[in-house]
């Protein structure tokens, strides 16, 4: 592989670090940059970052800034959500479910521009790296893949802002020092990592949080919502129809309200070592839950432990980069296959940090109160049947026990 | 096998419904009846229990009530911990654990007292046959079981009652009407269901939970603790070395304080149906989240999701009766394998109905602040092996790829 | 559920077991029976059930005989192919895998006839009962099931004898003695249990063997066939296209001659005790490492392991009966998933009882010379990748040498 | 770490390959070569090993031949077996399993003569890099590790040869042309990959087999011979105890006779490619055969679907060279907890290629004609049992058949 290139399409925020590989890029390989700015729902202005594009030279027509939230969360987080995937038992994998769609429309567009390159601003020690490149060779096993900060000499904060002095990148004040932590933000969630953070037995300090409030300070009434699903997905709060994304805000509405998402974990990078990251997902740890809730009426057991089952090898791919694999593919066409039932309405009650399932019901209910309950069910069940299911089921026990005992 | 009965050995708790169960089995069965009464922590009285047996013609030596509380906690809740068990992704499994240890003691009565039967009052609808049964059959396969639930006539309230009055047997005036729900309760957890907790839509009436302020009654500041862990087991609260019972006996005061365990949940029966339980956990939901926590700090990433991917099949296997089978026995063996370095200390504050994790450390930590820095690590990590490292798992995508995109 | 029964329809194959059934539901039962005898390649005449049937006073419009070997190799047999079931690791699942076909006929003559009832002639000891059952139950839940073996009181070979010449219902002379063993048999396979099998230390004598000749008479020279496949089922042998039922049986020949797919099994039924069969699976043996050999070509390494360790669990569901499950579909559908490549060529060789793979081809292969090759690739793989590759996947197993050894 | 080297434990076979590498190391590295040749049953002479090494300069005392025989068996082939581990469902991993302990045994004599390096002569395309690598970092986490061929320019055969010329290393007449394929041989097996191989259509020539006879030329008549197990591990054949290199080594023999254990595989490598190999493990396809029908005997239902479930996992860690990671030691954990009552004889008949279990008995079988026979078996079994199991197993699906059918 040759290391010339044309034209480069650049994962851009406008923020330091990918004004300076902006520049770095025309610069080391003298070639065209395209800049691609994806709205997830970060909650920052887009257009500075055309602007700044603009002054970097790019060319108009390859500034692309392209709002993806209804497909981050209609073709992203709803297909995870619907997998109740949590990796290593906690994280509901926000800035993971976010690297595949960025890559995709990275590779869209180089297609589009006829560049031969991309290129993103992760880091050489993070997993975002990884997720944004087996994303770009799934997609494009051919292009060439820039990744600055494992192959430039700007090794320190200092140099960096140097470098960006040098070339009339402005640096605003606050980036001067050494910044206190690291964060990524999409609609679904905030993470935050480094430096403040780097000690795991510190509590992450309250100015680290950005998308709740403390549950501490959130009210002292609970509030209590509704959530309506149809097969598998999130389509309404508190009866009101709305798309995924907006969906997905409103909920970050009451999860920011009520102090909901916080999570402080220490976890394992798919590049082999720990590090410690302080997650806020304020709607989505209320739509897991609700999902959750939903599932238990209108799943079948064989179907809900086959999922709970499947659920951290999904997780595990998302966390490590492999959103376009077969393998993640297939656990999701056998989840998928598994919701064409789940619709239904979830009560919750949000107070002081956590959520909290009160009812659910369901027009596809499989709760039977005729079944279970303890007065007369008229011949729904025959408790004797139980008898024999226990003697089966003990069978191979018993001729065990015989043996050992 | 014959239905002749000499001896049986009956868990017995001393209400109405095992003591009519007491009485029963003398008429039907024409047999000295052995009480068994346990101590698991569940909070109440057990003398009365004697008196009432003795009352009921049991032999003096034949009335056996036994502290069990130390044993159970070491040898079924902690083990069980050290899983990170949850059912269908929630719950802490408090009956069900309890369940194998009963059985084996009753077990072991029979054998002391030379009984041919043991006896329990589960229902025939439940999963604690299940877990009764499958438990007295492995520990001795010849023993005969007597369910009376699956056999008697007594199939309503009123009929229960009109036989308890009918042989002298009390009947606190709270068993006359019909029960608004039926409780069981150990040093875990009490579990409640039945009755006004049918309708999965409706919020589980306050007068429910007993082991749990609600979280708008828990104090308006939070609480912080410290676990100290060895070896995956919880050894210490705030420093304070406890017995395994004394622990979680402390950890449910402050769980009682704040709130914290309630679940709510609909939940499939091993029996094929689902049911709605409302469980509190006071002292498990803050153990299970902090063996988590120092998990993070000193489990490979390895042995983490290999756990993880296990878990749900261990929590399967005890929710389901399987206790004492060869494959929960593997699933532990390899669980325990992983626990060796699992020591140290982890902080949670404790607020309004839920415990959050705000620091852990350990001599043990796997957890490198050299090696995770943003800033300079010396060399500790070489950034460009990542590119090598994206491209082989790269490689099969790529390959793909090109064959089909 | 009244026990009254208006009509049944009878999995009828017309032998000695299934008349007695018949007779014994039309006086016990006293309601009209249907019977319904599919062909399933069994390799048996089917003409004499129907005037078995009619003989035993069956109404003509009520005799059903169906030639399902179609549908039931390309809707059970090749399915279960893709997902290269083997229960415990050896056994293709030939009786398994036709029962839920027959119980779903049952079911659908029952909706045409208008019957409240099904009856089958499986054994309360097998595994067969659970299958036919657990089909019906699911297809239709409010059928009523009646398993004559689990009711009547003919309990020995001789009181069914006596009945059945009580009843006018013939009985050849080979059945008067101890049948030496039990057969079934479909176009997949041929099992044989019971009696001359019942000792596993013992070998099968030849005379069990009836789809098969032995090893040792099998030609001297191997015969070489291609296999061809399109998306992961098999459509054409030695480049002759055929049809499901077809293939299979031309691939029944060339087992047979060659003596191959017989397998002594020690296995664990569902109903918890171990049995020793002896199976012979001629054509699928040969199918089921064709379908291996031509997915190395074809599958993705992260398809291809998922499969591997998604097998055990679905090969337990069909050999426990579960075919109608919401995770037997949900596992179908993740592997049906993977195969929309699988398409290409395979070389066997089969000699002496066994097919050996000698050759395969794909228009889709995933394998490439230019990168595999000892020899310069001309930059197809950069071998100083796999040192990043390396080190990272080493890289937590040096942390925990550090802390550990 | 610096790139200075003093003292280097080379993986030594003394064949071209690695003469050429001790050599380069001197040159390369001006630092001292220790040569580490192991026995592992590959059949060949080693001392000549230790002449070249000297005549190379190694120092006498620098020079470790070491028989590994027994404890390759017993502490690596043995566990292995009790996994039945397959990796992609057919290969017996005899490449990979002795990897590790090639890795363990050069960094216990790095340890002995103070080197602060090790240095294999694997290449940069296949699996065994990773074996050495991840094995040498799991011992010894700041060991230095050197691999010459992803180092080196020798990058052709030609080049090799002329570096080996230059350098008075000997180059036999066979190596000069072209290498028709490469091997690697122990104990357990023959692999054979490359050239010749390269086309997966092809059948592999007979002239690539080396430990095996063909089927076609083995003897006409089947040859009986019996294994007999304690916990899990063969420890007699026909009766005569050996030891765990032995009784391999016996086995071999037998399979050698008769054709048995050549496999034709396209497998995936954990570098990303597909690759295709020959294999022949005669001995181990046999013992993984008998091991399995131990088991059927030996092994609960439960114990045996799990392993069944966790195999696949742990022969892809076995291949993927994670044998010291504490995800592979769970496993096995799990596994030897199943093993203790695995005990007894199998009796097996070779023939033209294949090896078929023809019985099996134990002192510890868990099979009981009384129980699964179909004549009157005295109360073993109630046969009623089976209804009350089927409906209990059957009411979820009916409760999701009235929702849903």
């Amino acid at each position: 592989m040759s290391d010339t290139v044309n034209r480069v399409v650049l994962a851009y925020s406008g923020g330091l670090d990918t004004s300076v590989i902006l520049k770095w890029l025309q610069q080391t390989y003298n070639c065209e940059v395209v800049t691609f700015t994806a709205d997830l729902g970060q909650g920052e202005e887009l257009e500075p970052a055309r602007r700044k594009a603009e002054m970097a030279g790019v060319r108009p027509e390859h500034i692309f800034i392209d709002d993806l939230k209804e497909e981050f969360v209609r073709d992203y987080v709803f297909p995870m959500m619907r997998a109740n995937a949590l990796y290593e038992g906690l994280y509901l994998l926000g800035t993971s479910i976010a690297r595949p769609l960025i890559a995709k429309r990275q590779i869209e567009i180089a297609q589009m521009v006829g560049a031969d390159a991309v290129s993103h601003g992760a880091t050489g020690k993070g997993n975002d790296q990884v997720r944004f490149e087996l994303g770009y060779y799934a997609l494009n096993p051919d292009i060439k893949v820039i990744a600055p900060w494992r192959e430039w000499d700007l090794t320190s904060r200092t140099r960096l802002i140097e470098f960006a002095e040098a070339h009339q990148i402005p640096v605003s004040k606050d980036k001067r020092g050494e910044a206190p932590f690291s964060t990524d933000a999409n609609l679904l969630h905030t993470s935050s990592e480094g430096k403040v953070l780097e000690d795991p037995w510190e509590e992450v300090p309250e100015y680290v949080f950005s998308r709740t409030v403390s549950p501490e300070e959130a009210p002292d009434t609970p509030e209590i919502i509704t959530i309506d699903f149809e097969r598998g997905d999130a389509v309404a709060v508190n009866g009101q129809g709305l798309s995924p994304a907006s969906l997905l805000a409103k909920l970050n509405d009451y999860g920011h309200r009520h102090g909901i998402g916080r999570l402080d974990l220490v976890e394992n990078r798919f590049v082999g070592m720990k590090s410690r990251g302080m997650y806020e997902t304020p709607g989505g740890t209320i739509l897991h839950l609700a999902h959750r809730a939903i599932e238990q009426l209108t799943l079948d057991r064989g179907a809900a432990h086959l999922k709970d089952e499947l659920a951290p090898r999904y997780a595990e791919l998302v966390y490590n980069g492999f959103w376009f694999s077969p393998e993640r593919e297939m656990l999701q066409a056998a989840i998928d296959h598994s919701q064409a039932k789940v619709s239904g309405t979830v009560r919750l009650k949000l107070y002081k940090g956590s959520p909290h399932v009160i009812g659910r019901r369901s027009p596809n209910s499989l709760y039977s109160e005729k079944v279970v309950t303890f007065e007369d069910d008229q011949g729904a069940y025959d408790q004797r049947d139980a008898a024999g299911f226990i003697k089966l089921n003990a069978l191979r026990l018993r001729l065990l026990g015989r043996r050992d005992r």
